[in-house]
């Protein structure tokens, strides 16, 4: 999966793509990342890649010459690849989101700064507009930092064994159950009993049960979204009952 | 405002925190920045921070004893700092959590990795546990540098004049208008009439239309909670009317 990254500041990804499940995917050439300073497509002496927003108002909006001249330069070299836009306005990022883009060939991803991008660019050329949720960001960049790491780690072969085969939190619709390790006793807070009886089918019912507790307690909404198996409901019946006798 | 971030990979946040606006607060000593790797608080020689989860499977689990004893550390040097884990049980990061948290003296950040942490440390340490949304990443570090960008920039006197006095998108409760900036047309691309008037009512009236108008067609659901002048029922009305005429 080939990502291209639009941004002014193409420092601000160094760090974060040089560790981990991300840099391995590079080095396995499961995913190629390339960055583009927008700055260098603006034609001036000086760059200027910002100008003052028409109608007044503090701020600077990014100007459309440059943005457009670097889309179509990318664009020309990855046709099949989708251009997205990080901004608040998106659609949100979500592990349904994350799987649907990494099917595709490549994005190209455009990090906004400023007020923000002068909207001639987002009614010419974006094909999808992702948002991180409710809250507003400096730029993009750290919105196109996720949504790369998202999908990457949805690219088979990126995760190394020790990660492979994991039941990560929403792959199934539900919270992950709780985890443990060594010690047993931790300053005297222990290790629930089941997770040490070495019976596989009571650690799968404990994991399942807890999984169901955690959505429930946390994001019943999400609970809705999911078929319940017998076991489940029967589950849920418990939780609800050791819950309200008010552990 | 001081951050402390406690992570296995201190390297990702070299980039993100040294541009822009972080970079500035920064060097106003608005904000304080420290990373803590999770793994010199190890004792073995390895500096295992991780080990097998109870119960088998696949994945590892980061060890209590090293998470706790950087944590205490931590918080012995700021007494009044909230312990927030990064993860996607926690509720979700809104500009209002932004703005609650802003408040606060300082923050521990606690970035998981691997399958996650020891569920011990939660229950013992975690004051707040903050979640970007129903997707999973590598680890919490690209969350924790969504939470300090969000949040910094909440704090007065981050914003320079170039962004001060912004209206951003959620501040309003609605999402922000599109911004325009030169050349008035771009590829025979225009900028909309009332920004070129150089009417201020005419400008403020288009402005909150298109802001009401991004937000009924993109989050319907903002406009439930905000409060809506006569004003803005009229345009919505509009709205309504020029959107169902196939626009």
């Amino acid at each position: 999966m080939k990502f291209d990254i639009l941004t002014l500041f193409p420092g601000m990804f160094s760090g974060p793509f040089d560790e981990s499940i991300i840099k391995r995917a590079q080095e396995k050439q499961l995913i190629d990342i390339s960055l583009h300073n927008i700055r260098s497509w603006a034609t001036d002496r000086h760059q200027t890649a910002d100008d003052s927003p028409y109608g007044g108002g503090a701020g600077m909006v990014m100007k459309p010459e440059p943005l457009a001249a670097c889309i179509e330069s990318v664009k020309g070299d990855n046709p099949h690849s989708l251009v997205v836009i990080t901004s608040p306005h998106g659609r949100r990022l979500t592990h349904r989101v994350a799987q649907e883009l990494s099917s595709r060939p490549g994005l190209i991803l455009v990090c906004g700064r400023y007020e923000g991008i002068d909207e001639r660019i987002r009614t010419l050329y974006a094909d999808d507009d992702i948002s991180l949720g409710d809250f507003v960001l400096s730029g993009g960049e750290i919105a196109a930092m996720a949504i790369v790491d998202a999908i990457t780690r949805l690219i088979p072969g990126s995760l190394g064994s020790e990660e492979s085969a994991r039941l990560d939190s929403f792959s199934d619709g539900l919270l992950e159950y709780p985890h443990y390790t060594r010690p047993a006793d931790f300053n005297g807070h222990t290790v629930p009993d089941p997770l040490l009886s070495g019976n596989h089918e009571l650690i799968r019912k404990w994991r399942r049960k807890e999984s169901l507790r955690k959505t429930w307690i946390l994001r019943p909404d999400l609970l809705d979204q999911v078929t319940l198996t017998g076991e489940d409901r029967k589950f849920l019946k418990e939780i609800d009952q050791e819950e309200s006798d008010g552990e």
